[in-house]
């Protein structure tokens, strides 16, 4: 037990770097990212000036203008290449790599400050508009960046000037005299420091975190005064950036999904670091009403495109989901601290919801294409797009897939936690003693998970196997031997003393689910998604005769997975002949008509995962689709 | 046959002086219109000042300012004012209404304007901004009232007077050199004048309703140059006012919804009137794609709160549906005079759900409350009000309904059609004979309908009983004798020789059914609307144990149809003990779940007709409700 009070954060999770994927769902990805996306998304940075912006040579009247949000992408980006090479050496992406992180280094400025917008379009507007401008946020990323390169290059550089930077922004951001009282419009840089802080070892980089996240929402609001500094209206409502209240008031989600997620997850991170039990309560209460009243069933987040967030309660529309990529892959960032705090499958559940859904649909299975938005269902014209004008979320995707293998184990001081199921293998050292992992595994795929345990020595811990909330049935083997264990917080427990060569079996029941929304999300009142072990499916047209919104699936149809492995990269998909469809015809001359009236017809039902949705010739595509009621 | 060629307009209403309505569902609403909403009216007209602002007494600085569209809600309250003392003698009112004539009459300035804001307050602007100032929407409803006025009363005072005004307009637009080639942002003055000719008899006031008609949507477009003559941005959308296109070429309902009603209104009047054939394929166009794509189960049109109209098709949210309640009594108006061209079901169908339904949800059964919006689903947060701002629904209402017995009966040269079942007698005249009519029948609660016809002699004509498309199970009694009679257009045709005391009777099945929406109307996928004969139901949360967005149907439900007497002035519900709702608790930590993870248990459901819904205590309501698939 802790000596101190408060929460502590005890599960520490395994590196990516020593943690491999070698399944037949990510591992295609994972190696489509390395080969194709970095490249990619290094030349999209290139081609639009992005990169060279770093040189500073910007002159007034040439276009383009760099943006002052461009710095964050190509963080973003030398994060995620530093990720992919820590794992996978690779002589080009490190050259390109090298000459980013040079650029950087030098477009640093003599007092520390590194911004190319106000370091050479708008010098005069420096720290001027904190609501709006992103310098923080900008800032952040590049932090991360530098604890990611310096992790995986065992260079300096980067993360040296990125401390000068961050001390420099210590000396302007404080309660004391002098200092500016301000933080970000877009959070970030919060969780950046923790990074920094964890990386130097440095407190000053977690008090200045800390300090951004209580300044958050004190009244007067600094988003008001320096907007009143412009000569501007103050505004009164900043919940859009979560500055409504102090951080420890919030209980509902509100404003900006991405900003909100990046907050809340330095929020668990500072609940750790400093042993902060508001903090946490904070947390526990705005993941409450995120994932019981706001999250979509892929776990997408953010269901109104106009502030690119939260709107109220239930209010979940599918065909206009704004589910940002970003605002998924900030809900597994965020999910994924809370684990670290509390080995809880409510996180988990949701963090596998997100990347095995709302996260990974945002990318092309070539690798190429992205999606910013990820609706539940379209007419068919919506679609991925090579880059975006703000492109916040290619390159997010990226360094989330180059790292996911983190999100796959913990250790603690007495324990192993197993989040996910994903063959391949990993090291760890857990009660003072290394041990390898093996898992073999076809998940998502099929249930049935064999893990092996390779102390070096025997040793005492605790197993925690996470049993996910879609399963409710399922089995464990310890050795060969079915064994009943107890369950903790959606976790099996097996303490014991492990021997090298230890096995752990545990078999999931993965029927093909249907799953219903609460009563209060009107939009899919009356409809059911499908669920297959992790992964939501979807219908496409172009799986279809008849338009996918007008097919009904009755309750008692048996739906079949079936592995279909030129299809998607390889995907199980679901099938029934079963479902039912209007005859020709059925709605010609008619909008409202007696349920007895429609003719209906046996219709073939072909799901696939939603993830993969859009791969193929664009067409229609849901989520929710009718049941058909008996006999009809 | 007619000597020309083109539409015709073959059957004239029996007007609503020539028709008693004398049933259980009408009859007391009628009641409560004469004796409660039009005393109502003139008060919140007196008290809010407009009335008194007839006086022309205003001086800059007082409050209130005589609003530009105020002169419309006191015309349509003289309108229906006039209509109810043509039926039902009411000193009280025929001394508010004389009072208010002879104000209206005498604000006319000497060159024949009529408009009190453009009068007192901005006269310089008259006619600077047809598109947004609406002082010809004014005039029509002006010269509606003045028609009503003359035709109640026999008085010429105010027909004269706008007949003065109309010949005024009659100057200021058209195409002869000096003239505005302009027409109204705000359709009405279009069908007015149609109306001021057939009472007058006055060629040139047709002439002036088609010219209206015919320069809507040329190009350039006169809303762009008045702008530009304002100094203002031309814009170049201008489809909210129907005029994005000649009318002859529009296909797709579009824009704010009453303004497009009344525009096809006049194009229907005027197609029969001038015998244009592409009018006529105009209408029929519209009308398709209103009723067949942008309509709701209610008769509701206009999905969009921000253009008060029409979106795209298949559009039709339910809980932010605008559907107000001026528009369906403009569809109303437009099913009316469709009706008049072609005795086709397709127009009374709509015009039968839109007056059951959308309509008469517009007010409260004690006459003083009303909605301007009619959504189909409610948090509990949308209540009727007393008044409005911009006040034209409730006298909007109390015109239609004060005149409702004119949509019951047409006449044709050689046939009498019955649009609608309402209990009754008229007095008409076909083939040269005067011919009394009386019905016998409970509907809307029953389907049985009892005619007898009175001719003053043995007479020849055709009798079109319509056979609503609602009912797919009817017979027919000729003087007691079942008889088979082609149907065509969706009216029963029997054509004899009628003898004095010739009987009719008509038995239609009025199950409850469950209606379902077309499989592209996506808030509705899944879900049934019930409907009883031609009324569409509701839940609402005063009549059930627990929310009613939570309530589920199973197909096999039987519902069955009590009388309740003391509830909302006496409905015909449709219970059933055999709904199904969540077992309390089931979504207490879940925001989705296996559907056969959630208990359900047994709920009564009790549905009333949509038209009552909030007149008793607030609470949830929902046309659309889920079904529950077998054995849950």
């Amino acid at each position: 037990m802790s000596a101190h009070p408060g929460p502590e954060r005890r599960f520490r999770p395994l590196p990516h770097t020593q943690v491999t994927i070698a399944d037949r769902f990510w591992a295609p990805r994972l190696e489509v990212n390395r080969r194709v996306t970095l490249a990619a998304e290094y030349r999209q940075c290139k081609q639009t000036g992005r990169i060279d912006a770093f040189r500073l040579d910007w002159q007034p009247g040439r276009e383009p203008v760099p943006h002052i949000f461009w710095d964050s992408d190509v963080a973003k980006w030398v994060e995620a290449a530093s990720y992919s090479l820590a794992t996978h050496p690779d002589q080009a992406l490190a050259g390109m790599l090298q000459e980013v992180v040079d650029l950087i280094v030098a477009a640093q400025q003599p007092d520390g400050y590194l911004n190319v917008h106000f370091t050479v379009v708008e010098p005069e507007k420096r720290w001027s508009n904190l609501r709006g401008w992103h310098e923080l946020y900008s800032a952040g990323h590049l932090i991360e960046a530098a604890v990611a390169h310096h992790q995986a290059t065992g260079s300096r550089a980067l993360l040296d000037c990125l401390c000068r930077y961050a001390d420099y922004i210590g000396t302007v951001f404080g309660t004391r005299p002098g200092q500016k009282r301000g933080y970000c419009g877009h959070e970030e840089i919060e969780l950046a420091l923790v990074r920094l802080y964890r990386a130097t070892g440095e407190r000053r980089y977690l008090d200045l975190a800390t300090y951004f996240v209580n300044e958050r929402g004190q009244k007067p609001c600094y988003f008001a005064q320096e907007a009143q500094a412009r000569g501007e209206q103050p505004g009164d409502d900043f919940s859009t950036l979560q500055a409504h209240l102090p951080v420890r008031e919030q209980t509902e989600v509100v404003g900006h999904a991405v900003r909100a997620m990046y907050l809340y997850s330095a929020m668990a991170d500072l609940a750790g670091e400093t042993r902060d039990e508001s903090l946490l309560a904070a947390c526990r209460r705005l993941w409450d009403n995120l994932t019981l009243r706001r999250m979509y069933v892929t776990g997408g987040i953010g269901s109104w495109r106009r502030n690119e967030g939260f709107t109220s309660d239930y209010d979940l529309p599918n065909e206009t989901a704004y589910a940002e990529t970003c605002a998924a892959i900030g809900l597994v960032f965020w999910a994924h601290r809370m684990l670290q705090l509390e080995c809880d499958g409510r996180y988990a559940d949701v963090m596998e919801r997100a990347l095995y859904n709302g996260v990974v649909s945002g990318v092309s299975l070539d690798g190429t294409r992205f999606f910013y938005e990820n609706p539940l269902a379209s007419l068919g014209d919506h679609h991925r797009q090579d880059w975006f004008r703000c492109a916040c979320c290619p390159p997010n995707l990226a360094r989330l897939l180059a790292s996911l293998g983190q999100y796959v184990y913990m250790v603690s001081e007495d324990s192993l936690a197993v989040h996910l199921y994903v063959q391949g293998e990993a090291q760890g050292e857990v009660a003072g003693v290394p041990v390898a992992i093996r898992q073999e595994t076809d998940y998502p795929w099929q249930g049935q998970a064999d893990l092996t345990l390779e102390p070096a020595s025997p040793v005492d811990f605790t197993l925690r196997l996470r049993m996910p909330a879609w399963c409710d049935d399922w089995k464990l083997w310890v050795n060969g031997r079915q064994t009943e264990v107890p369950v903790e917080a959606g976790y099996s427990v097996i303490s014991r003393t492990w021997q090298p060569g230890d096995r752990v079996k545990v078999l999931m029941g993965m029927p093909a689910a249907r799953i219903v929304a609460h009563p209060a999300v009107a939009p899919d009142r009356g409809l059911i998604a499908l669920q297959r072990g992790p992964l939501v499916y979807c219908l496409e047209d172009v799986d279809h005769e008849v338009p996918v919104q007008a097919i009904a699936l009755p309750r008692q149809a048996w739906l079949t997975p079936t592995w279909q492995p030129d299809l998607l990269g390889g995907v199980m998909v679901l099938e029934t002949e079963e479902a039912l469809a209007p005859a020709p015809g059925a709605w010609d001359r008619a909008l409202y008509q007696s349920a007895k009236a429609v003719p209906m017809q046996p219709a073939r039902l072909r799901a696939v995962p939603y993830c993969t949705w859009d791969n193929r010739e664009p067409g229609g595509m849901v989520v929710w689709l009718r049941e058909a009621p008996t006999g009809r």
